[in-house]
């Protein structure tokens, strides 16, 4: 086992290679492309195990990732409304590899138009009701407008569609991550009776976790954070516990008797801030003995509470616990936790994140 | 100005260098030490600014931290109790400086007599009612058993006793932070009276930047955020909003004229995720023309939801707004704003943090 002196993030190479296994083979079920989202886990080692799977083209969440990305990767899709104050980053990228952005509006169009160097593929961004970005999938008027455009520049392929169903990361059941599915699709399936033999990608890792049919209009899925999974995915129905992938490893530094807590040394540096709700308390993570690594049965606490460097864990008894033992915990939120980290170890060997 | 293309932290050194002056001046007026807490700037450039106003100890939250700063000061208490696991790294920079410790418990001591090479300072954290760590202040065997164990250890230096009055942080008014001030004195007070001639060092940004009075048996205070302040310490009292000396600049990538919304680049792994409820709801931070910057007037806009990287601000018009715009923004929390960028600029020039 690793020796660990101080908050250290590990991951599961086995686990998460199960877990790419499981959603490409439902993705080749159904005739789907499989393009994952790379935020998650920012890594060119990790990266190499969809490669493995035969993946041949990513999704990431920014400019900077799709320029580190670009290494390894010759077909990345930025799942994010184009910043135009990065042009020059985006002319580079596009001479390295086939480059997908995101469009939500005409005024960027224009500017593409304008300052792109080289051909890319344009999607626009659907809003199915999220209210994050994108187009509302009613408005054909908009629609229309920017595949007229693309259609009049030679650097613009217009490929397709582009949604994202974050609503079904506020449910609380498997059933319930069906139905919010099936309310986005019925809304992208009008949209695709007026649109044919155009791309539509959809992704979340909720509703990719479980949905067993895709109707045939859907030609891709782009979920990230299943590959790692967390609590919170955990606590709404898309996996089970024995699918996460990742695992912070905490020294136990003080413990208090009178109120049933551990002091960790972990904090809101290490693990980010989100938090979900158990029982009307809040809770930062799952707390576990490290000696059962990858095999907890029982929980033995839970993060209460995240200051920028502590962590308090309610226990059931702090007799189990002596000063310098180390905990595992499995956090809320995986994305932030490894964006916050930079490192994890996979296997013993440390790996940094594009930083 | 800057030329910003992503999220780029910016810190005003005017701001800082007055907001040390004036806790220096308040510190300096009740005769207590000051020993600034180094978590919120992580800096050792931000640090030469201390140093140039005659400030010769500072504090910290880790040993990594300690490790960090030791390269300039030689006048360390890490304000974290021990992490025995990191013991050789302790004695390493206990070669270097003169190094305080925070212990609250015995079971460490016991550790430390056994493993530390080096002389250092052992403070005790009382817990006067936060909950977070300490031994609680009314506890004296416990205290004893410590004092006792330090004066039978050459190595083991006892100087006194630190507490966090982290309750100021849930006030919502200057009146609010001081009331709680007062409590926690109280307590300490009592203690005061059992061990005369101890150290008493105190540190939270609410009330160290507004208290007027400390009793005499208070030495030292150690407050960190002061030095930039953020929106969170605005909205309970501790600050004016022209004290706040950081700003995040976010691109415009988008606008949603029928929600009156924008979407900047620039979320959780920019800002951290602390929010705080303004009219019951989530905000996110106060958003502002850039061109205004440092002498903003009137706000445009709340950030009401971050993602990863993206942020949704609520404008009163969207048409005050083009794609291709940078905004400024006042963040919740500057600590974890500062840990989450790991770099800043100063007069145009780029500072990298400890990382």
């Amino acid at each position: 086992m690793l020796d660990v002196t101080r908050p250290t993030l590990l991951l599961n190479k086995k686990i998460s290679i199960t877990n790419i296994s499981k959603i490409k083979d439902r993705a080749d079920r159904n005739n789907l492309i499989m393009r994952p989202h790379f935020k998650t886990h920012q890594s060119l080692e990790v990266g190499k195990w969809y490669k493995n799977q035969g993946i041949d083209r990513i999704t990431v969440s920014s400019i900077s990732m799709a320029k580190y990305f670009s290494k390894d990767w010759n077909d990345i899709l930025i799942a994010f409304p184009v910043n135009i104050l990065e042009i020059e980053t985006l002319n580079n990228i596009s001479e390295k590899c086939k480059l997908g952005l995101l469009v939500d509006n005409y005024i960027v169009l224009e500017h593409l138009s304008d300052k792109l160097t080289r051909n890319v593929i344009i999607y626009i961004k659907i809003d199915v009701g999220y209210k994050r970005a994108g187009i509302i999938y009613k408005n054909l008027e908009d629609i229309d407008k920017i595949i007229n455009h693309c259609s009049d520049d030679i650097k613009l392929n217009f490929n397709g569609f582009v949604s994202h169903f974050g609503d079904t990361y506020n449910s609380r059941s498997e059933s319930d991550i069906i139905e919010k599915y099936k309310k986005s699709i019925m809304k992208l399936s009008k949209l695709s009776e007026s649109y044919k033999n155009c791309e539509f990608s959809v992704g979340d890792t909720p509703s990719n976790s479980l949905v067993n049919y895709y109707p045939s209009f859907i030609t891709e899925i782009r979920p990230g954070n299943f590959i790692f999974y967390d609590l919170f995915q955990h606590l709404i129905g898309s996996c089970k516990i024995e699918d996460i992938a990742l695992r912070m490893i905490c020294p136990v530094v003080s413990i208090y008797k009178e109120r049933n807590e551990i002091l960790i040394y972990g904090g809101s540096v290490h693990f980010s801030k989100d938090s979900v709700h158990i029982d009307d308390r809040q809770c930062y993570g799952y707390v576990y003995n490290y000696e059962n690594l990858w095999n907890e049965k029982n929980r033995v606490g839970i993060v209460k509470s995240l200051s920028q460097e502590h962590g308090i864990v309610k226990v059931e008894n702090t007799q189990n616990f002596t000063i310098g033992d180390l905990v595992s915990i499995i956090p809320v939120h995986s994305c932030l936790t490894v964006d916050k980290m930079q490192d994890f170890f996979i296997e013993g060997n440390k790996h940094s994140i594009m930083g």
